[in-house]
Formats: C-alpha cells, structure tokens, sequence
C-alpha cells in the first residue's frame, strides 16, 4: 500500500544525533555526540531506596492510572523547588507535569502554530525543539548568537517582521549548542520585545542548575508578569534522563490546552518516576546533590578545554562554557567541517556537526559540537588527540 | 496577553471522563465512570522484585537515555509475547514500543492528516481516540455498530465517499463503550474493504487478552499481507496502566516516521517500565497472570449483570459483553438519559453518559458505560441499587 502523509510529515526531521548515537554500538567509539549526564551522576542509591519506599508503601498508586496534570505531591514540591531563587510560578501561572521538556516544545508548537506560522529561535539552537517545531510545519526564523545572546536588534527585526513569530525559543544558561550564557541586560531586552511586540517566549532551562563558573542569573520568566513566558525545567540533567519527568510553568489558560493536548497523546506521565522525583525533592538534600554534580561537570570541562588547550593550542577558537555539558569548538578557517567530523569518525570518535544545529543547516558552517559530560578523562584525553591527528592531517 | 492558537486548538476537548474523576476526591462517590484495572489485579510482588532486581543490576541502563525505538530486549520478547498465537508482526513490519497505546493515535494522525481530513470511526467509539483525532482537526465519520461490529454496508459507503478517509479506526474485541465483539466473518469483511479502497486501520486491542467467555478471534492485523493495518497492544490493561507502556506494531515506513514523530514529543518512553515490562514478559507466567485477571473481570462482570437483573429487571436492555471493562446499559424509552446521569450523581453515583462516545455527541442517545473492573462487589450492588432508585423515581 502507498501511504498518503499529511503535510507536516514532509517537514519532519529525524535528529542527526539520535541517529547517530544508535550506530554507536560499538564499544571501542569515543561519543563527543551525545548529551547524557555522566553516569556517575545519577543519584543511584537514593532513586533506589526510594523506589523500593514507593512500591513498598503504596504500590497501587504507583501503578495505576494518574490524572494528566500530573502527580498533585510533585506539582507542589516541583513549585516550592523552581521558586526557591527566583519567582518562576506566579499566581497566574500554573505548573503541570510533563514527560521530558520536549513534551512541552512539542505540545506548545501543536496549540499555537497553524503550517506556515514563524517560530523564532536562537540560531544555533538545540535540534530537540527545532525538529519538534519543523514537525508541525512551522516555519523558522534564526536569530543570531553572539558572546551574551541573541542579538537584540535582529531580534527586534524578526519580531516585528510579517508574518509575526508565534513564538521565540530561547536556552538562557549554556546554551545547547553553543554554551552561550544570555547576559541579564539581554534576558531584560528580550523580555521587553517580547511584550512590545505581544510574542511569546518559550524558555527552556534544562542545564541551569549545572553552573561551574560565574553567578546565577534571574531566568526571563522571574520577570514575567504578562503571562508571557512558559518555562520548561526539566529534571533528566539533575535526576536522570531515562526518568522522563520535567516541569512546565506558563500561563494558566495556556496550559490547560496543554492539559488536553497531553491528554490525548500519553495521557500522564509515567507515575513511579514522578513519585521517586516528589520523594527526592522532598527527602533528599537537592542543594548537596548539585553541588555534587557541578563539581563532577567541571572538572570534565575544565579537563577537556585543558586537553584542547594544550593538543589543538590555537588551531580552534571556543568559549568558556559557565555551565551546561557542551563546547562549541571552531575549526581554522581553511579545514572543511564536514571532513574533519568525518575523518574523526573513521578514526572512533564522534563528534555532531555544527550546521545540524542551524535553521539552515545547509550554509557553510565551521564548528562542531563538542559534549564533556558523558566521556571519562581518559575518553576525552584520548579523543582530544583524535582531533589533533585529524587537523594535522587536513593541514599538511 | 492574549494568545493566538491554531486553527486544531479550537477542535480539542477534553475527555468528560477524565473531568469527571478529577472531580473524584469524595471517598463517598461509587464510580461506574472509570476504566481502570481493579487494583487487585496488578501484580505487585512481582513488580517490586523485578525493579529491585533491575535497580541492583543495571541501574545507569534504567536511568539514562535510551533510543526512541523502545528497549531493544523489550521489543523482542513483545514481538513473542503478540505473536503466540496469531501472526500479529510481519516480516514488513516493525514494532516499537509507544508510552501507552494513546500515543499512537496521536502519532498516526499527526503522521496522515491534514486539517479536514476525514478518519473514519466505529461509532460510538472510545473517546480518547475520537479526542486524538480531533485534536490534529480531523473529520470523524462514524460507522454505525451493531452487536457483531460495525454495519459493514456502511463502512463500504464511507469508504467510497470522497474524501476517502485516511484510516478506520476499531477496537475488534470488547469494544468500548459498547462491549461488542467483532465477529470474524466482520473482521475479514474490513480488512477486504480496506484493501480494496485503500484505507488504512488502526486497529486498538487493549482489552483481548481480558476474554471472560467465548472463543478467541484472530485479529485483523493477523490478516494482514498488505501493510494495511498499525495495531495498538498495550499493557495498561493486563501489567499496570501507571507504567505508560504499549506496543505499536505496523508497516516498517510508517513507523519509521512514527519513531520521528516520538522522538520530538518524549524522546522515549520511560526507562524502568520498559524494563519491568521486559522482565516481568521474560521471568513470570503471563499465561497463569492472564488466567487470574479473567477470573477477577469475570466474577465482577458477572456479578454486576446479575445485579443488574435483579434490580433492573428488564427496564434496561444491554449485550453482555464476552470481556473488556464495560456495560452499555440502554435506558427505557422514556427516560431522559443525561437527567438519569445528574440524579445518580446526586446520589453519588458516577457514570458516563454515552453521547460521549459518539461523533456526533449531541445527538438524542439513551445508553450510558459502566465500568465493572473498578468498583468492588459492595459498590456494585451499591450503584446499581442507585440507578434503580433513580429510574424508580424518574418513571414515578
């Protein structure tokens, strides 16, 4: 049989580096692709004590149906946690459970994009939430990135263009793929276009707890008081990913629709893991926990740039990263990309093209995507080194 | 700030089932709304010793990021356990493993239908996946049912009209609402007409293996040489509904599109429940698990029936059904259905009124779905002495 698909099913993308990751059977590959918390993370013992606790003392609330708003305990304990720094959830906002954030890019793009509506976004941005915008047939605008965020005056350019932006997808805190931070007086000017404009602004804050350098900086939501931001905060960096849980903080209106749009695509997330993260969040110290994990995320950033520092020297220009799992390294202007990441590869080592991550990913692009999370200091000394032989190969 | 949605936003509902058991915080309250597994029948211990078991093992492996396809050793043993008896997956077909068999409807619609095209539906239908459908802006069509399944006459007709319908939308045994259970000469009828039009079906089975009388029937998806027909199997009926787990069978093309459309929605189902299900599929006796749940729906069926005539009498008509979770119970000529609904729940009596479930759910309807798998035997008798009272005091 001929298979007729909608329209949309044309735009959709299947991600470059999900696909891939499920090559990467083989044992002796070195993976800079990927983004997974480093193993040695996850709060084992807690998620088990806690686990054996939950199906110990009520085992049939933990294994039936739940209602798609999510567990009542987490959405309260979730609150009290987002807001403990700044004011993330207002009177006006609500606070729903979802199954990972890219639920949450996912069911937004299905409420507010018709095809051919604009989604503006950081360019480069995550691939995630570009291909979940692509998949609804959605129309993008990048906006570029430079040292401190977007750049403000083009944003302005994009937001008051025709058709007007939906929305405008933005990562504050080291940003995937770049490892940018938006600079405070940006998240205000973003903030203040956002409401001159009347776009909204979906914030997505997967990493913010993952700081290894520099100050906590106000999340554009804590500014919100226009019912302008939904903010996903998702707990598969902090927790573990494989529990699919995350946060959604956003306008009361909207997220009811959002309430229906989950309804009818996974009905609830799944209940066990919402009830491990309540009783983390509730029994255990978060605070001790992430200071744990930072110093685990430094010191494999700090090993890996002083890897790159000393075998690449000045070969490839990249930003201190102030959180977050990624570098963005540039190749000298006179290396092609594309070949480089190729002859990495057939050397073992894995590494995501930077041109994945750009609403054009067919313009010329000089980076890749570098992930120090997942590899251990003997990987990334090991895979530094591949990319040393690959550029003094492609050099000479 | 007011927002903008898409034109598909205006065609979501939510479900009245799951507003209705929000409302259900009054301990008082005997609900025949529902459609939850009784919670004696999960298999407690053995879940509690498998996920000590596989948190003691392999706990990175549950807790970190796996790929959209579902756990590679749990699509394995699901492709055994569906093909025991009938040759449900094909060579040309794929199985993946979806959070609940809710998501595929939501994918397959995503996947094939623009806005207006039309799905065609037993009508009346479950209502989570009318709310599917509707939610991408499809156009239901309903095709009558009768108490061997669907009026085949007219699904020949909604097959020929134009616009032909993307696919045919059916649950062949103990279907909700109704109970009816598609015969096989209907069955094999569906597949030939859905051949000869080319419309694809997505058949749900998530109540088969709940079989309280009769023979087994092959399911169409056993039928199937064409790549005609996705098939929903879900655990939430026979394991537990809170883990989210459903296998989706179908055609290799469209699931490879179908694991894009999950991968920018939950990225994958989580973890843990994949794994529980995998072991609990590998480790226990499913056979002897299945033999216990068909004792427990078949004693509460059985006794809710008898209830029935006994307090009813022959004021109300209803087919009993041969598995499943529901009655539908037709009301007496004269009564008006959805004041009989507000009176028991007055009375504390929760049901569904069976508008609901039909495409058009404002038109005139006299049925309403009881649930018999939630209520315990003192609620049955309990409720059913309700609706007595009632059409006691309605027929006065």
């Amino acid at each position: 049989m001929e298979y007729q698909y909608s329209n949309r099913t044309n735009s959709m993308k299947p991600s470059i580096i999900r696909e891939i990751l499920k090559q990467m059977g083989d044992p002796q590959l070195i993976s800079f692709a990927g983004g997974n918390p480093s193993a040695e993370a996850f709060p084992v013992e807690e998620i088990r004590r806690i686990s054996e606790e939950l199906l110990r003392e009520d085992p049939v609330g933990a294994l039936q149906y739940s209602i798609t708003e999510g567990d009542p305990a987490l959405r309260q304990v979730g609150e009290a946690y987002l807001n403990q720094q700044y004011p993330i959830k207002k009177e006006a906002d609500d606070l729903i459970i979802t199954s990972g954030s890219q639920q949450v890019m996912d069911f937004l793009t299905k409420l507010l994009c018709n095809e051919g509506d604009v989604v503006a976004t950081e360019d480069p941005a995550f691939l995630g939430a570009l291909n979940s915008f692509r998949s609804f047939g959605a129309t993008l605008v990048g906006v570029q990135m430079e040292e401190d965020g977007v750049n403000i005056a083009a944003l302005e350019a994009v937001f008051t263009a025709t058709p007007k932006p939906k929305l405008f997808y933005t990562i504050p805190n080291f940003q995937n793929p770049t490892g940018v931070t938006t600079s405070l007086a940006k998240r205000k000017a973003i903030y203040a276009l956002a409401k001159k404009h009347g776009v909204l602004i979906l914030e997505d804050n997967p990493y913010g707890e993952l700081r290894i350098a520099g100050q906590a900086i106000a999340p554009i939501k804590a500014l919100d008081q226009d019912g302008l931001v939904v903010y996903a905060a998702s707990l598969s960096k902090i927790l573990a990913p494989g529990l699919r849980v995350a946060f959604c903080v956003g306008p009361k209106q909207l997220l009811t629709k959002m309430v229906v749009a989950k309804q009818s695509n996974d009905v609830h997330t799944n209940v066990w893991a919402q009830r491990v993260c309540q009783r983390f969040l509730t029994q255990c110290d978060m605070q001790q926990h992430l200071v744990r994990l930072q110093a685990i995320y430094r010191e494999k950033a700090e090993y890996m740039m002083a890897q790159i520092d000393e075998q690449l020297g000045t070969q490839v220009q990249y930003l201190h990263p102030q959180g977050g799992m990624f570098l963005w390294l540039t190749l000298p202007a006179g290396v092609n990309m594309q070949t480089f990441v190729k002859k990495c590869l057939a050397k073992k080592l894995a590494l995501v093209p930077g041109n994945a991550f750009f609403v054009d990913d067919a313009a010329p692009c000089q980076s890749v995507r570098v992930n120090f999370s997942t590899p251990s200091r003997q990987q990334i000394q090991a895979g530094v080194a591949i990319m040393a032989q690959v550029l003094a190969e492609m050099n000479s």
